[in-house]
């Protein structure tokens, strides 16, 4: 069996041939340039076609071929819901590669699920069976690793952990993208700060220094470094939201680590022990006690160590994609 | 294969022969009346050989015994943790039942496991893969089903949703039992109450007839009846809390239905609109269109047919137990 796994993004796709044991063999990554729709999947076939040239594959060798998406893989159909990649609304995927390689399983999962995989198999939380992955980048959703098990729910929103609710009452700031988000995701971070300068026309800090509407997240964690008031205000009550929410997964999923990544963590991966901090003061004590908090070890690489992984378990567990 | 099913309770034991598409064939309930540690188990081959003669089963028929138990069942080790049974803080059950009927199948589960299994086999949630049952009494704590299967974590401490955070600042309230029990458990009810008529001397209603130490949660539910207000705005702060809770779970899991079952569930059945309602605000906006609200059908009956899945499913899956 040949495993292929690729790890698609918003701007490039990355692909590698992989050993059993979810090592990389070989790797490629091609530039999108702007494709959109089927012109995406023509490059996903390139970028297979290479792999496979390079690697002195042959044409009826079996492949297993496991890809990571940004954003929804319907389990069901096959389909995908990638919101960066224009006409992917509900893109064939699974039905585009089973058609140019027919006698090829094909595996696909979500960015946050692959992440999971990925430093299941290669990173921080290696060997571990219950493992959450909380990703924060723009938004904030999870991976969840149980028993050895992805999840993925009735319909594959599953871990759609930004909407957590967390600071009642409701307010309609939340409409949008929820609670948690609202707080501590990027863009959370980004428009608390403003809210809070809005109240505070005598500041004259780093933060004032940037154009309003331009402000962002990592704006805010560079003013942090300097000890800014508005920033350690706004980064503080992300603590909280983030220690909650980690609580929370710690009490309901009795994990043995909660892993943070995404483009947040990044700056955020030093703040790991406070937020592990404010967990431990709402979390069931035990699960608590047995549970590790880390920053992803594999900022760049989990989602494509995931798609390996997803190639050589499926292919292992010999599920099928019908 | 001879399926039984027992439902060990703080002061009863039930059992019941069931039929392979889990329904009961004949059902006998024995009295715990005091008994500790071992002799509760002698209970337990009691209430197996009364079922076995009952039914007219040779002894060297295969059997599978599924137990539901009040409290933890570690799935490593078959050890049983049941707070309200004395001598019962890690009871090796599984052991003690091989013992005694060493050519079964035994599989133990906490009670919020089995009663989503009983409801999915028998009740409200008949078919559906993915769904979750909140247990509200003394406590809170949910079972969860996801792509048809019970999960479990690292070690058994699953579904303590009991110390959900969902009310910011940290409050030393919340150390003994968590935040989300501290509102919204029997105990938290009871508890706010208690907490309202200390701020409210002019309050002479319906709350101030009992001694103050014996208030308990049906008294708060007795008392909304005729809208007492210290009752109402007890009930709505739960509600408030109660819909927090399940959009987090709604979120999290993408689950098809939130049974809500337990003590409080009984006189709290009626508010299971208005706690949607509040979920609705919160949840991911799709996850919460697909997912109903429901109240236990079987508030009496849930943990033995659970039991009684248990014993098939085990069986059909060709589990062991070692």
């Amino acid at each position: 069996m040949v495993y292929i796994g690729l790890d698609l993004g918003g701007t490039k796709i990355s692909g590698a041939l992989f050993s059993e044991s979810c090592t990389i063999l070989l790797q490629e990554t091609l530039l999108l340039e702007g494709r959109e729709g089927k012109a995406v999947a023509g490059l996903i076939f390139t970028l297979c076609d290479k792999l496979i040239e390079l690697g002195s594959i042959k044409a009826d060798d079996e492949k297993s071929i496991g890809i990571c998406v940004p954003g929804i893989a319907y389990s069901k159909t096959g389909n995908v819901w990638a919101p960066n990649i224009p006409g992917w609304e509900n893109f064939p995927l699974r039905e585009e590669l089973k058609k140019r390689f027919p006698h090829s399983l094909v595996s696909i999962e979500s960015d946050r699920t692959c992440s999971i995989l990925g430093e299941t198999n290669q990173g921080v939380s290696r060997g571990y069976k219950n493992v959450v992955f909380v990703a924060v980048g723009t938004g904030i959703g999870a991976g969840i690793l149980i028993d050895g098990r992805i999840l993925h729910g009735a319909s594959d929103i599953f871990g759609a952990i930004g909407w957590m609710a967390l600071q009642p009452p409701y307010s309609n700031d939340y409409d949008q993208c929820g609670c948690f988000e609202t707080y501590a995701s990027g863009t959370g971070i980004a428009l608390q700060a403003k809210n809070l300068l809005k109240t505070f026309p005598q500041y004259k800090g780093q933060l004032s220094q940037f154009p309003f509407d331009q402000l962002t997240a990592h704006d805010v964690f560079d003013a942090l470094k300097s000890k800014d008031p508005v920033a350690t205000q706004v980064i503080n009550k992300a603590i909280e939201m983030w220690g909650m929410a980690s609580a929370n997964l710690v009490s309901l999923f009795n994990p043995e680590m909660v892993v943070f990544g995404g483009g947040i963590f990044g700056p955020a991966a030093v703040l790991v022990d406070r937020i592990y901090m404010e967990a431990q003061k709402w979390a069931q004590p035990i699960a608590i006690k047995q549970c590790k908090f880390a920053a992803s070890e594999l900022p760049n690489l989990a989602g494509l160590y995931g798609a390996g992984a997803i190639s050589i378990l499926n292919s292992q567990n010999n599920l099928t994609d019908h």
